[in-house]
């Protein structure tokens, strides 16, 4: 009898789940407050009578959304895809958090390293005097109206290769400070229900720094109220310091979209 | 000396409120429970000193939200339209109510008896197994598809004046059953960021019966099945029964959107 036979058949899971960020301390457990990802992990061990770890694709901050994050961890129970999904989701009834897919994948899988690209978008809300109800905790909301033509032509100086320090958060912990951004969009939607100037920044990159998206909004807000040009942000993406950038956006209007592996 | 130039001159102000239904009443006052109407008196009070009673152009069910709700009320104090504004804002932060725009209006203005037209919105989020989350509270989630093109041709049987008793809540209030609906479009959305069938109906009459449309909703949600045919819709209705009507939807995915005066 050959060890692999004895010990248990582990089945890896890959989930995509959608969450509200406002009531959670982030993606990472906390040793006092509640965590997305100890809310998900203790449903999946109800479920399963097993100790589990989820290993996330993005680690969000406090208040930040995921419409699809991605998170593997391994069973023994062997579980149809829709039981796992649906019972999870059960048992996070009293939670703002959902799996929106599970599916079994190789025990080769990891939802961080074999991450190709990642997805977020931040949503702001401009010109608009009275709070943010409906989208309340769920956008950055801006009094004034913002260039938006303006943000999008600024933001084209951080596409490519770049050393990202000046946006970089000072917690990072990242061994470099080096990331390449594939794209970045900045643009406005006139189709959204709620009053307001409703902007978004699309961006995707393999990877990032942490702060690194509140960081460059909280820059581009800066050209969209023309207090910064275009060629501002190039300057202070050079000095790679990040006491050259703007500040830091607040953390609900950020959404983690989706992962291509 | 005559009584007009020692009464108070009373200024009639007009104001649009967007709120979140989820933690109120509803929008008409209460003994014991947060209503909007009582929230907003509350904030114009402590912002005037004065007493003020609002008159609203449609008082919405427990759940139910409003992105244009109108309401108008008298004020001796005379303040800018913005200090009203900011000033009952300021005064709601702990509830999910805001005053988007406040505006002087002649003293014969009535919010409820001017309205010409109201337009609402329900918004179904089908084909989703997951609860809804981003959109929680604020959408009816259906865990399977729902054929659009189907629930549109049927509604279209409700366009115009008819008796509507098989949409009509027992409770209501209204003199007589008779209304007409001006317009009813049932479309899909696929530029919406959270997953699913995102569904929308907009209907447009100068007034509606207590729980019309979440009873339209409820019975075209049928259609959408499958389960009854678009003639079906037109047989109910001609059956001025509400028993012969389909469910009644769930208040949190209907959305008073604005009023033409």
């Amino acid at each position: 009898m050959t060890l692999s036979s004895t010990s248990p058949k582990l089945q890896r899971w890959k989930v995509i789940i959608e969450y509200d960020g406002t009531n959670y301390v982030g993606w990472q457990r906390q040793k006092d407050d509640m965590s997305v990802q100890q809310a998900v992990e203790e449903a999946v061990e109800k479920l399963s009578g097993e100790t589990v770890t989820l290993h996330t694709a993005g680690r969000t901050d406090a208040g930040v959304h995921a419409l699809g994050q991605v998170a593997h961890f391994d069973l023994e129970k062997d579980l149809e895809p829709r039981n796992i999904r649906d019972g999870i989701n059960h048992l996070l009834y009293k939670h703002s958090i959902a799996i929106l897919s599970a599916e079994p994948v190789p025990s080769e899988f990891h939802a961080r390293f074999d991450a190709k690209k990642r997805y977020y978008s931040y949503h702001l809300t401009a010109n608009r005097r009275a709070p943010a109800i409906i989208d309340g905790n769920r956008c950055w909301r801006i009094k004034h109206s913002l260039d938006v033509d303006a943000m999008h032509i600024a933001a084209q100086h951080l596409i490519g290769k770049h050393d990202f320090s000046t946006f970089r958060d000072a917690e990072c912990q990242a061994k470099s400070p080096i990331k390449t951004i594939d794209t970045i969009k900045v643009y406005e939607r006139d189709d959204l229900m709620t009053m307001g100037q409703h902007i978004f920044i699309d961006v995707c990159a393999t990877s990032f720094l942490h702060h690194q998206i509140r960081n460059i909004t909280g820059t581009l807000k800066l050209v969209g109220e023309a207090k910064w040009t275009s060629d501002d942000v190039k300057k202070a993406l050079e000095k790679c310091d990040r006491t050259q950038g703007g500040p830091t956006a607040p953390p609900q209007g950020l959404y983690f979209m989706r992962v291509d592996y």
